[in-house]
C-alpha cells in the first residue's frame, strides 16, 4: 500500500472515529483506583451513564462487547436453562454460540439476515412454552453485521402478550447513544453494551444494564458459577464510586468525556442525526441502483448500511481496492454473507461532509473496481443532506 | 485538599506511572482491527512478549488482572478440582475465593502475610496427596499487598520432587516485566499477568502465558464451561494477528511501545534498577527504624516495599495526610493488615531522582503524622544510590 | 452555531491540517535547548530540511511568516535600498508595506490579482534600472490570496536575461512542500517560508533559506540595523545544534516528525498528489459553472483554488453558511476582493476522500446560499480521481 | 548516556515543566484563526493575562524572549536614543548587547553578578541626566543566570526621586506568574515576558505589557522603524479578538490553559509556594556549606538558586555527571560565571516532593563528583518543607 497523506476514513460501523477531545482526554496519567479523585470520576460516570442507558443500575466491565454478553448470561440463567434466540445475523449467532458454549439450551428462532426479530414468531414460540422452561428472550438490538434493527418495544410487548415471565436480554453494541434506547421504559431486563460504538471511544470497556428483577436472580444464587461478571461486587464497590478489580482507569477518562459530548449535543439531536445520516447513505445505495440488505424499511439501521454486491462481484475485493487508493476501511460481510456483502458505518462522531467524502470513496471504489451501478449515490446524498441541514 | 502544582506522584505498586511516550502512542485513531495494519501490530507484539514472559505462547485479554486469574482456572481445572494455594496476602486470598466461587476446592497452605509460598508445605502436600486430586499449584509469584515474592523455582523443585503431575499456576502480575521471571525456563503452566504494573501501561489487559501441557488440557476438553476466557479461539486468530473478539486496539499500542521501551532498556538493566530501588528504599525503612513486613530477606520485593506502623499509629491517617500535604499517592493495607501497613511502590517507569522524592515524601509524612521513628531515611537511601549509581 | 459532531474540515489554504503524529510529537515534555537531545534534534531537523528547501543554508525562527519576511528584508537591505516587487494579490501587498515601513524604496509592477509576477516586466524595469539601484526581487510564490503560483525560474530568467544583480527573494509560504521548489537550483537568494502549510505545522516557525550570496551582503555589514533576526549567530550557534535564542522546542518536535513524513511520502509524490486535487478541484469548479479567480492556467496553484462568487452574491455570507451548517472553514477574500472570493484549500496532510467532501460541503453551501451554479461539481472531481487513481 | 527509565528532571530555571493538561490543551487540530472560536479563545486568553501582569494591554508575539526585549525597545526608543542599563548578569549583558546592535547608546551601570540593579545609583545616574537624554530605564526583574530578583518598586521610586521622565522597561521573563509583579501598581511602561517560565508553556510566545504613556510614544512616530514588533496593529486587531499575523494558535490553547490553571491555584497561592521552595532550596545549600551566588538575601529569586562551585571544581562537569547518572538537568553557568555556578530552577508547575528529588540528585551529584560540601542538605529542606507544609 502506497503512503497514505491525511486522515484515515474509518467508516466501518465500529470502532467509530473516537473524537480527539475523548483521546486527549485518555491521554493523562493514570491516577490511583483506590483515591478520592477516582471515585468522584466513577460516580459521575454512573451519574451520566442513566440517561444514556434510560436506568440506574449499570455496571462496567473491563472487557470487550463479548465479555458483556458472557455477563449478561452467567447472571441470570443456570446450565441447562432455555433462552429464546432470534438469529438476525453474525452478532446474533455469536451470541448464540456462547450460550451454547455456556451450557444453556438455546431455542433459536431462524432468520435470512434480512430482518429483525419477529415480535410474532417471539409470541407464539413463548406461547407454546406453557411450563415456562424459557428463562430469557435475547435480542440483537441494532445487528451490526446486517445493518438491521430490531424493534425492541415490540418484542416486549409479545413477551407481555403471551404473559411470560421470561427475561428480556437485549444487546444495544452498535444501537447505544446512537439509536433510541430506554432499558427502563422498554422494560429490559438486561442491557449489553460496550465502548466502541455510539459511545465513541476505543474498545476496552463491556457494559451491562440491570433490571430489578435480574438484579435479584442475580444475587438470589440464580445465574451460573461466576466471578469475574458477577454484578452484584462491582454494583457494592461501585456506590463509594470504587469498584472491586483494577479498573481501566483511562479508558473511563475517556468515557466521562464522551458521556459529557452526547449529553452536549443532546440525545435526541444524535438520534436526529444518526436518522438523517442513515437515510441519506440509503438513498445513495438506491441511486446506484445497488440492493441494500435490509429489506425490512422500517426496520432499517441509522448507523449502518450493508450493501449486496451484483452478483459476480466480490465485496472483499472492492473494500481492499478502496482502502489501498483511499485510504478508507469499510466493514466486510461476516460468515455467511461474506464477500457478498460491505457494510458502511454512519454511526459515532461523524458529520454530513464526512459522509459525502464516505460516499464518494465508495462510488469512486465502485467504478474502479467495474461494479455495474449508476454514477450519481453521492450526489443524491448531498441533495438530501443539503434539503435537510439544520 | 488545596490545589495541586506539579506532577502527581503515584507511588502506588500499581498502576504505576505511565511513561509519557506510551500514553501518547495510545492518543491515536482506533483503527480497523480486521485490517493489515492491525494484524503487523499484534504479530509484533506477540514477538515481542515473547522474551518478557519466556515463553511463546501468550493470550491477550480485554479485562483487568482479575481476570486473567479466571482464565487460568477456567481452562485447565473443572468444578471439583482440587488446587494447592498458599496464603501470601490479600490478592492470594481473592484468587482463592474466587478459585472457591467457580467450584474448586482449594487446599490451602495457611500463612502470617510476612513470608511467600513455603516450598517445603507444598512439596509436603503433594506428597500427601497420593491420588493425585490436586490439579494445580497457584502461587502469586509477587504478593502486591505484602512486599513479599515468593521463589517461583523452588515451588516448581517441590512439584517435582514430590514426583507430582499437578500444574503451576503463577501470578505475576506485579512482577512480569520488573523481576526475573521464565516461563519456560522456571517449568511454568500456566502465568497470569495485567497491564498496569511492571508493563508500564494504564489498566485493561490480561494476559495468560500458556505451557504445552496446559494448552492441552484447555482444548481436549479439560477446564470449566467458558467462553470469553477460552484459550483456543485466541490463539488461533493470534496465529494471523487478529483476535476474535474486538480488542483493546488503544491499549495495544500502548504495549507495543511499552515493550520497546522494556527491551530496549534490556531486561537485565530493568531486573537491576529494580533491585537497586528496592535495597536503597529498604535501607531508609530501617534507618527510619521501621519494621519491614517481609521478615524474610531472600524473599524481599524488589517492586515495593510494605511498611509496618508502629503500635497505635494507623497508616491511612498517614497516607492521607501524605496525600493532602504532598500530592503523593502510596499504597493502603489490605483487608487483614489494612491500616497497619502502607505500601511504597517504586515498579515501572521510575528513576533514582523520583524514588528520593517519594521516600522524602514519607519522611516528612511521618514526621508530620508524629509517627515515631529516626530521621535520615531518606539520606540513607542517597547514600546507597550514589555509591551504586551506574 | 449549532454541537458539532465529527472532525471540523479544515479547507483554509493554511494553517492545514496537522497530522494526528505531528501534534502527538509536539505533546511531548520541554526539554533543555542547551543539552545533548535538543542537539541531536536539531541538527537531524537542519538535515531534513535540506531536500526540502534544495539548500543547506536554512535559518529557523520563533515567530509567524510574517517574520520571516522580515528577516529577509532586513538581512540584506539597507534603509533607502530599492527592492521591485510585483503585486500579485494580498500577501504581496503586505510584503510590499513591510518594506515601505522599513524604509525600503518598492519599485511595484500593479497587477490585477489574477495572475503572477510577470517575467517580462521585471525584466524590462530591471532593464531601466541601468545604475543597478534595485538591490532585490522579491515575489511570493504562491498568492495564497489568489490561487496564482508565480513562475520563479522565469523570474531567475528575467534577472539573467537583464544582467542585473539584483537578489532575488522569494516567499514561498503556502508553496514549500507543496509545489516543486528549488532554492539553489532556481538561483534564489532568501527564501521564505513558515510552519503552518505545506510543512503540516501549527503555526509559530518561521524560515529563511539563504544563498551564499546573501549571507555574505548579511555578515559584511549589510542589512539593516537588526537583531532578533540577524541570521549570522543562528547559523553559528547551528553549526552545534543550539540556537542563540531560546528555541520554540516543541514546534520543533512537530517540525522532526514532519519532515520524516514529507520524506518518506517522498517529495515527488507530495507535489503529484497536490497537482492531482488542485486539477480535481478546478474541474469541480467548471463544472458548477463557476469562474477560478486565476485567470492563467500555467499559473494555478495547487494548494488552493479561490473562486469568484457570481455578481450580488457574497462569499463571507457562504462562508458563513457553510461553516455553521456543515462545520468546514474555507478562506475568506482578502482586501481587494473581500466577499468577491472564497478559498478551497488542498494543501498538507489531505487525500481524496477529504477532498470529497470538501467540495460536496461547498456545493451544498451554494445550494442552501442560492447561489447560481449547475450541479455536478463535486461528482465531477470524483470522475476525475476516479480516473488517476493511484 | 544509559537508557533512562522514568521521568527525566527538568530543573533548569525555564523553559520550566510544562504541565500535563497544558500539553494536552495544545495537541488539538488547529482552528481557523480568522473565525469565531479563535476569536473567542483570544479574548478570554487577554482577559485572563490582565490578573497575571497587572495591566490591561498586553501583545503577544509569536517569538522567543528576546523577541519581546526587541519589541520593547523598537517601539518606545529611536537611534542614538540613550537607555540606562543595570548589569545584573547574563540576560542583562544579552539584552544591552541587543539595545545598542539596534543602535541605542547604553549608560551601563555596571554589577557583579551577585546583586540586583541599585535603585541609588539609578537615581544618581538620572539625577546627573539634567537634559534628560536617557529615554529610558531597562531593568531585568529576575536576572536568570544569577537567581537575583531586583526590587523594582525601588526602580520606580529611584526614577520618581530623580524627578526624570524616563520610561521604565522591566523584564519579567524569569519571574511572570512565579514573583508578585504588578505593572501598573509599580508603574512599569513596558514590561517584557515569554511562555516558558511561570507562565509553564513551552517557547515560542514573547509578550509586552504597554503603559498609556508607552503606547503614546509608539503610536506618535515614537520609537525606530519596525513592522513585526508594532505593538498599534497588534492591539487593534486583538480588541475582535484576532491578530493581524498568523498566531501561534497552539500555544494559545496552552497558554488559555496554563493561565486557568494559574488563577486556579490563585496567584498569592503561587508566589507563596515559590517563596517557600526558594527558602527550602537555600537551606539546603547553606546545609551543604556551599555558597549561593545572590549576596543579597532581600534579593534572593524564589524561582532559581545559583551555586558558586567550590575553587578548582566544575560546575559542567557535576551537571553533566547528573544528567548522565539521574537524568535531571541542571541550568549552566553563563558567560562570566561559565563553570563556577550552577543553577537550580524551581519554578513553574512544580510541589515538595519533585523539589527533594531534585536536591536529592543535586547532593548524590556532589558525592560522587567528589565536591567538598557537608552531606545533610536535602535533609535541611525536608525539614522546613515538613515544618511549613500547608
Amino acid at each position: 500500500m502506497a503512503y497514505s497523506s491525511g486522515r484515515h476514513f474509518l467508516q466501518i460501523p465500529g470502532p467509530t472515529n473516537v473524537p480527539d477531545a475523548v483521546l486527549r482526554a485518555m491521554d493523562m496519567p493514570t491516577i490511583d483506583h483506590r483515591g478520592p479523585d477516582f471515585s468522584n470520576m466513577l460516580l459521575g460516570i454512573l451519574d451520566k451513564l442513566r440517561p444514556v442507558f434510560g436506568t440506574d443500575k449499570v455496571v462496567i466491565f473491563p472487557s470487550s462487547g463479548t465479555g458483556a454478553w458472557e455477563a449478561a448470561l452467567v447472571n441470570v440463567l443456570a446450565e441447562g436453562d432455555r433462552v429464546l434466540m432470534s438469529e438476525t445475523g453474525h452478532f446474533s449467532s455469536l451470541w448464540e454460540q456462547m450460550a451454547k458454549r455456556l451450557g444453556l439450551e438455546v431455542n433459536l428462532i431462524p432468520g435470512d439476515w434480512r430482518r429483525g426479530a419477529d415480535p410474532d414468531q417471539i409470541e407464539a414460540r413463548l406461547r407454546e412454552d406453557k411450563d415456562h422452561r424459557i428463562k430469557a428472550v435475547a435480542v440483537v438490538h441494532n445487528e451490526t453485521s446486517t445493518g438491521v434493527a430490531s424493534r425492541i418495544p415490540l418484542v416486549r410487548q409479545a413477551i407481555d402478550n403471551a404473559g411470560h415471565p421470561a427475561l428480556l436480554l437485549v444487546d444495544t453494541i452498535s444501537s447505544l447513544g446512537s439509536l433510541p434506547y430506554e432499558h427502563d421504559g422498554w422494560g429490559v431486563d438486561v442491557t449489553v453494551c460496550c465502548s466502541q460504538k455510539g459511545l465513541m471511544l476505543p474498545p476496552g470497556l463491556g457494559f451491562n444494564a440491570v433490571s430489578d428483577k435480574a438484579l435479584a436472580i442475580s444475587t438470589q444464587n440464580g445465574g451460573m458459577r461466576r466471578s469475574y461478571w458477577d454484578w452484584g461486587e462491582v454494583l457494592k464497590a461501585n456506590e463509594r464510586g470504587f469498584t472491586h478489580y483494577t479498573p481501566a482507569t483511562n479508558l473511563l477518562y475517556g468515557l466521562d468525556k464522551s458521556l459529557d459530548m452526547l449529553l452536549e449535543e443532546g440525545l435526541e439531536n444524535v438520534f436526529s442525526r444518526h436518522r438523517r445520516h442513515g437515510e441519506a447513505t440509503r438513498r445513495a445505495v438506491r441511486a446506484w441502483e445497488l440492493e441494500i440488505l435490509c429489506d425490512s424499511p422500517e426496520e432499517y439501521s441509522q448507523v449502518l448500511t450493508a450493501i449486496l454486491m451484483p452478483e459476480g462481484h466480490d465485496a472483499d475485493a472492492l473494500r481492499k481496492l478502496i482502502l489501498e487508493r483511499f485510504d478508507m476501511s469499510l466493514g466486510a460481510g461476516l460468515s455467511k454473507v461474506a464477500g457478498k456483502v460491505f457494510r458502511i458505518g454512519h454511526v459515532g462522531a461523524f458529520n454530513d461532509v464526512t459522509l459525502i467524502g464516505t460516499l464518494g470513496g465508495v462510488e469512486m471504489g465502485l467504478q474502479l473496481a467495474g461494479v455495474p451501478h449508476r454514477p450519481g449515490g453521492t450526489q443524491t446524498a448531498m441533495n438530501y443532506l443539503a434539503e435537510t441541514a439544520g
